[in-house]
């Protein structure tokens, strides 16, 4: 329906402007009934719904209506499969209109800077083009549907240690490159309709009041065209709030909020304008949710329920698999252990914690799946509300599994180690579950580990386990995709979205998480993830976009359409891929850009395509990515822009970070001009770089060399000459030509030199 | 001699004085006959005196007067012997009085960031207190003959790239706890006579003209009583750094900045009060060092050579010694390989090489140690000058090596791979001296390598050689004191000063040196060197204060002297240590501190305490340490002081940072309360700890719990409801109250909190 949104904002008085930019309550917008003004729901997701019941005035995390609870972002992350995330996003849209939601709030696409960081299961991945890549088709998913999304949590909100007063000090080329650039490609592709502010302060500004986050970036560069919401008490200051660009606060502030902000436009302290436009951007997105609002719309549960099965099937990764113990056979006897069996983490705790329509029981599940010919029996092995072993329950899944051919050890993290509202403080997983493990392993060698967990964990027992699972928080079909994957019905292929490293010490941001009193700084700048352990040349337990297969992949064939472009160009990039195994099997195929020669300090290789590729025993394809500037590029501070240095590129296709296996390398010729002007602290190596400067320098090292001890210098050391040479500021002449250069004669050379006089 | 020097300034003229902050050329102050004001001669340092010949009007490194060459810093430091530096010092006072010198410029106390660092042969450590002990005593000695010295290079001096113009972006702590703490701890003890400053920025401002270091911490902190003199070219900005404390600019200028100086005086820019206290700087040193000239003194060159050989010796570390290879037999064959045995690398390149008394020849004073009994035969093996294989030198090494019973071979960097001037780009020896290894240890088993570099190695071909003795670069006298060690003549007693890494990306610099452009930030922060491979459990190629002797040390007996202490107190702590061996020899005796729980991050531990011990065979000796306040203290930017805080601290013996024999805990309590205002982003948590806050927030929790969805939530996810309590700011329960707490009840709260109103 095509409105005159100008026309009916000229109508709105101050108030009714104002009232708009909080809420009704926890959960809805307010109506303003006399225009037609319609109120719009916004609640919870990401990956279900949790629409609360009742009366809707306060937090309510247990009491929502049941929705399908598909698996969470880390585990979707790891299927690498655009389509399915899209599919899975079509889902929740449809939950939505069938429960009258405007906008669910998500998804989230926070980096991992962490493992530690207790929010990470709703994160997608420490790499920024597989976290938006993710986001964007999660977000086109849900509002195919007319439905919104809310990308959250802009931005650099990184941890829950004091989320809402800690400052998080990021230079400003590691947040395009990282932490904003995964926002940045989920809102350019995806077009969320909302998005929302964290609690955070980023760079001493909190992000509900960051003008250069919300305007300068989000809507000028960006081109977002909905509205900033704030995250639930993310509000400090309503009125500068709102002049950064913060239109929506959420929950409702009982009209506190709303007369500052009259008050503040009757003193002139804001310009109506700020308001107006505020009010359109709200309407705008009130109006899209309510117009394509399908009244009495319904959403098939069990089709629902089957795709969360899939999705999570393909969100777990194979880990280890040695002796190829995996597949199980459909006979024989098998031992099930552990307590997830019976009381499965299938979602994080938090706001995205919802009420699933239904739940697998995973036990039955593997029963049904492993058929009549099997035979399977179940222990406990530990409690999940306890870290102390229980020697009798030890003893008993010890017998079970060592009267079995096979033992499958569910462990993993409790929801009382990871939520929503603290982080980590280590990444064990529970001493009685670690005990187990050694314990089991020394009755039954085929042991399998399956892991129900939302980032990664320490395995200091890995050597024990013949093969390992990872699960994720799998989603209210866990069950079902752990029998799957396990018996070979589904073939995995997941991979990590994240490095597991052997020691927490390992991570990046060790020693700098999560900071001191309220300020926690970045100081392993753009070195996130894969992009540090790659230059640390330390060793990860298992690398980013890992993950093993019942089948085997060959690729070959790698070409480019060109081999040399300029910076305004773009590449295709092809190979050929094939399942020379005996199953059928997905695989993800990984293109990584590494810059041959940089001036700048940039990662050994980073993500820039990838492509899910499904194949049948034997078949091959042909698979295809495009990379354009952004691929090569890095921000240049000083541009205020994505800059490609001229030059050779190498296109590394993987089948993880760590296992490339076809490489090519490319020219690529930048556009853009990059000078800086000449000054008194300039070197001489510098001005060496510059035609007019090179002749300058030359008639100073000839008159310097004919000095009787710099000539023997130069014979006796050319080398510590040659650098004492090349690191000598031009002002430093003027001491050491001991008066045959002076401070006109540099004067003068700058102005030769710049084209203008220089300051110094 | 007592002087009125007040007297002596008030009757120069305003000319008279600007000349005395520039030198007279480049190594002699100007003299002002008409006053009796003498002409000092300042230069090169520091373990040898690089007076140069002739006259004196330029750099000319290769033209100096014989002086005995010691071994460099990195070596001496090896040592951890205070009295050996003394007596190193002793030596050059002795040298700077035949010749006439007043001030040697050294010794060098930076810390070796990065190992890259091409001027590292020349610093102490990675370690401030270590580097602090050694360069006191260096002082010590130098100065108690009359001669001065100038500690260098003050300060964040930590590379050679584009040393003149880059800029070292360090926090305070790190300044303070790191970098600074190692002038810190020299100048208190050793009170050096003047201090040089570098050519760098520090944060933003160029060391010659920055006041925060200069002023405010060099003179007004640590109380330095002497000038301040700018390393050679350093000065860009002569008023300003006048103003900031830089008393002498070297070299001369022809005039042009002491007029400069006149001129601002003379227009009131620069205070004459400032002028006349470099004046009395300047002349308190000068006279000093006028004084205390013992016209016509001689030194004895045999006597200086004989210590420098035991200074190198002691220098020296045993890296590794399988089966006891070394030392070896004064009997049987010997093959010596390698070019450094003829052309030896003793010193480094730059400022501080000298032209040596004598030089030892390597193979020369191994045959000698060898004896009679013995056979040696040599093989140069390789070309210094290329990094080619020379495969007739290689086959003619491993011939000689495969027919003798030992075969000892001499690689390491070669002077054009490290100096003054330039850093390294990795941590490779040339490619034909590792060839070199891996062909002799083919055909000869009993392989010992002896290394000659300033800074540490890679050393994959490690697991080839059955010893390593690393040699630094050891001075005139090398090879005595290579055959001294070699043949057991001498028991090896050097450990690291510094830890050698596996691979040079581990190092906690990489990725941040040498920066870009002109900037380098320090984002490693405080964790240098071992702080680093500590915390981040990096397992380091060889760790700080390691090094193996050829008896064996037992430690036992820890005792304090007291179990409690406050931080105004000091701590003794003693320990008995055995040589349990069969022959004599030294052992270094490390005292690290661990922090047991500290609210800031802090280092695993920290040295604060070393004793080197000469044991007889079967010898035992109580060695004693003495801790105070700094050895349990950070520095705390807010105080602006270092501080302790109240708790446990676990005391370390170890053989090496790695290497921990003994420990004991003790208590220490801080006399200096740390409070900070509440603010409206205190967070509830934070009240918890004020017995005010602590009863508000216990009201509002029961109010807030009174909800029945909270109630529900506490209930349900207990670990989240409370990490959400604790992290959440006062100002946000106005909007999660829903109005049952106002913004006027947070402002009355805070008030009652700080007993005053504080700002938001």
């Amino acid at each position: 329906m095509s409105r005159d949104l100008q026309q009916l904002i000229s109508e709105m008085t101050l108030e009714e402007k104002a009232s708009l930019c909080s809420g009704l309550d926890f959960w809805n917008t307010k109506p303003i009934e006399r225009l037609g003004i319609p109120s719009i729901m916004v609640t919870d997701g990401p990956h279900g719904l949790r629409k609360q019941k009742g009366s809707g005035d306060h937090l309510g995390l247990f009491d929502s209506v049941p929705a399908t609870c598909f698996p969470s972002a880390a585990g979707l992350a790891s299927s690498w499969n655009r389509d399915l995330i899209r599919e899975v996003g079509i889902a929740l849209g449809e939950e939505c209109q069938a429960e009258n939601v405007g906008v669910l709030l998500g998804p989230g696409v926070n980096i991992k800077r962490s493992p530690l960081c207790g929010r990470n299961f709703e994160y997608f991945s420490e790499d920024p083009y597989l976290s938006s890549e993710m986001a964007a088709n999660h977000i086109i998913g849900v509002q195919s549907q007319g439905v919104g999304t809310s990308l959250k949590h802009f931005a650099a909100n990184n941890q829950e240690h004091r989320r809402m007063s800690v400052d998080a000090i990021v230079d400003e080329r590691t947040l395009r490159e990282i932490y904003l650039a995964s926002f940045e490609g989920a809102v350019k592709k995806g077009e969320p309709w909302t998005v929302m502010c964290s609690y955070n302060k980023v760079n001493g500004e909190f992000a509900s009041q960051n003008e250069q986050l919300l305007t300068k970036i989000l809507k000028e560069e960006w081109g977002h065209a909905g509205f900033v919401v704030s995250d639930w008490g993310a509000v400090v200051d309503r009125v500068p709030g709102l002049a950064a660009g913060l239109e929506l606060e959420m929950p409702a502030t009982g009209g506190v909020n709303d007369r500052k902000i009259v008050e503040a436009v009757q003193s002139g302290r804001l310009s109506i304008d700020v308001l107006d436009e505020a009010v359109r951007r709200l309407l705008t997105v009130i109006f899209q949710a309510a117009d394509q609002h399908k009244e009495g719309s319904q959403y098939d549960q069990a089709a629902h329920h089957q795709l969360a099965r899939r999705a999570a099937a393909e969100s777990m990764v194979l880990l280890k698999n040695e002796e190829a113990v995996l597949p199980l056979p459909k006979q024989g006897s098998l031992a099930v252990i552990g307590e997830f069996c019976y009381r499965p983490r299938y979602q994080g705790g938090g706001s995205s914690h919802i009420v699933p329509t239904q739940l697998d029981n995973l036990y039955e599940e593997i029963v049904r799946s492993a058929g009549a010919a099997a035979s399977v029996v179940y222990a406990q092995g530990y409690k999940l509300d306890s870290d102390e072993s229980d020697d009798a329950m030890i003893a008993e899944a010890a017998a079970a599994a060592a009267s079995a051919d096979h033992a499958v050890l569910f462990i993993g993290l409790p929801d009382r180690y990871e939520s929503e509202g603290y982080d980590r403080s280590h990444l064990q997983i529970p001493a009685n579950q670690q005990q187990l493990v050694a314990e089991i392993a020394k009755v039954q060698l085929n042991l399998i580990v399956v892991l129900c967990n939302g980032a990664p964990i320490e395995m200091p027992w890995l050597p024990h386990a013949k093969a390992v699972l990872e699960g994720y928080l799998g989603g209210q079909a866990l069950g079902g995709a752990f029998a799957d994957l396990l018996f070979g019905d589904v073939n995995p292929s997941g991979k990590l979205a994240e490095t597991f490293p052997k020691k927490l010490s390992h991570n990046p941001s060790h020693l700098n998480f999560p900071g001191h009193n309220d300020r926690v700084e970045y100081h392993e700048g753009g070195f996130v993830g894969y992009r540090y352990y790659d230059m640390k040349e330390i060793e990860p337990l298992f690398p980013f976009g890992y993950g093993l297969s019942y089948t085997q992949f060959e690729y070959s064939n790698l070409s480019v359409s060109r081999k040399s472009l300029k910076d305004t160009d773009t590449v295709e990039v092809r190979l050929t891929v094939h399942n020379v195994g005996t199953v059928a099997g997905k695989e993800i195929v990984q293109l990584y850009v590494h810059d041959k020669e940089s001036t700048v300090v940039r990662p050994k290789q980073e993500l820039k395509g990838f492509v899910k590729v499904d194949l049948a025993p034997g078949e091959g394809s042909t698979v295809q990515m495009t990379l354009d500037k952004r691929a090569f590029a890095y921000y240049n501070t000083t541009l205020g822009d994505w800059h490609v240095e001229s030059g050779e590129f190498e296109l590394r296709i993987g089948k993880s970070s760590q296992d490339i296996m076809l490489t090519e390398t490319i020219t690529v010729e930048s556009t853009v001009p990059v000078s800086s002007p000449f000054t008194r602290h300039s070197t001489l190596g510098d001005l060496l770089k510059d035609p007019v400067g090179a002749q300058v320098v030359g008639q100073m090292m000839q008159q310097f060399q004919a000095q009787s001890t710099t000539a023997s210098l130069a014979e006796e050391a050319p080398d510590m000459m040659m650098a004492m040479m090349q690191f000598m500021p031009i002002r430093a002449m003027v001491t050491f030509s001991q008066g045959a250069f002076t401070e006109q004669m540099l004067d003068g050379l700058l102005t030769q030199l710049n084209g203008a006089a220089v300051e110094s």
